[in-house]
């Protein structure tokens, strides 16, 4: 174990400083900083507001080291359904933004999330991402989350069209039953992905990044001890990805 | 309120003689008979009951003068996780299905479900059921689900295609937050959905069938009076759809 994702609330708790420290005295790399929004919203200054806060992530994954900060696409807010026009508005915020990353050298993994979040985030489907990559070009890619994408009927195809752009590689497992739209996932193997058919597609573009395990899961793994997590995280990785 | 869809668990339980009865005498149509399950089994023998089971479906639709059947597809399943392989062998199903229905004079409206629910039905967008319908032809269409479709990026696109081939059209409304994967949905205009415009995409491919309500909720609409349930899904459609 080599890498990590840095959290930006874990980050802001700690501290760049002591952060930076405890990083470099585990010997860890930070793969990506997790996260920030492209903003949905209509409002200018409301626009303005969260592109600063976007500058300020992007700042802190120059700060840390981070091979790039994760963009999730924020889904219509304050009462509006306009799920197309927010998906405009996002790729907008995003194209603002990019300026800024390319200048620090901090490019943007753009995520697609499982449609069962849409209504947090907009991004939903790794022919979305791979659009907008397409449209806003260098300092841009995609993050591939085999918990977003594994239902995908295009996944095999937009894997492929995504050679060259993947910033990132997230593993877990979607259980059955699934029971918590947010933080249910399971360790690899516990569910019903085809876990090393996804790996090898990112593989075979040429992938050669961090393949990381997130598992965000309140009522199990959360709760036990990490130790034993990174352990079994090891043994699920030799033998079910 | 002139038609109800109904489901075969509930036909079962009442016979087929009294459901006629009852349904005569409220006036009632039979949109829909829901449902059976396009088998994803490579085994020969399991995928014949399957096939007879999917018949004896549509002969109870035939008996009840339902205007479809509802035909799901069943995901991988006995540990299986070829999802791919599952969504060739439910297109396989539906053709083997297809004359039967065709004779009955029934036809097989698919029903994409939402990719939350992957783990139990494989065909997850309007695009995968439209690209069987233009496969298989006369006899089968879609059922447009705004609980199953809203998220989707190409859902504007796939309406437009299904002209002509729309069977059903079911209203929900997505809630934030959605505490179960399966029974959680809201009362239309009590969530994120932006209704009206699925329902004019729908209406302006020609479609005049019913405009269904479909409330799977386990803790809420499920334990309240039934007539007050009723009510309310007259006056919602009245001014949130």
């Amino acid at each position: 174990v080599r890498g990590i994702t840095v959290r930006r609330d874990k980050l802001a708790a700690c501290g760049m400083a002591e952060a930076r420290r405890l990083l470099r005295d585990h010997g860890m790399a930070v793969s990506g900083l997790s996260r920030a929004f492209a903003s949905s919203a209509s409002d200018p200054a409301v626009r303005r507001a969260a592109l600063d806060e976007c500058r300020r992530a992007v700042d802190e994954a120059a700060a840390l080291g981070a091979l790039f900060l994760t963009m999730l696409g924020e889904a219509p807010r304050d009462g509006s359904k306009d799920l197309e026009g927010a998906r405009r508005r996002v790729r907008d915020a995003l194209a603002d933004l990019l300026p800024h990353a390319r200048a620090a050298g901090v490019p943007l993994a753009i995520e697609p999330v499982h449609p069962m979040n849409a209504d947090a985030c907009c991004i939903n489907t790794l022919a979305q991402a791979n659009d907008i990559v397409d449209e806003l070009g260098e300092g841009t890619g995609v993050l591939v989350d085999v918990y977003h994408v594994w239902w995908d009927p295009a996944v095999e195809a937009e894997i492929r069209r995504a050679a060259g752009r993947i910033l990132g590689f997230h593993l877990s497992d979607w259980l059955v039953p699934t029971r918590d739209v947010a933080f249910d996932r399971g360790m690899m193997g516990d569910g019903v992905i085809d876990i090393p058919r996804l790996r090898r597609l990112v593989d075979e573009t040429g992938y050669d990044g961090f393949h990381e395990v997130e598992i965000f899961s309140a009522a199990d793994w959360w709760r036990r001890d990490p130790d034993e997590v990174v352990r079994a995280c090891v043994a699920r990785y030799a033998t079910a990805c």
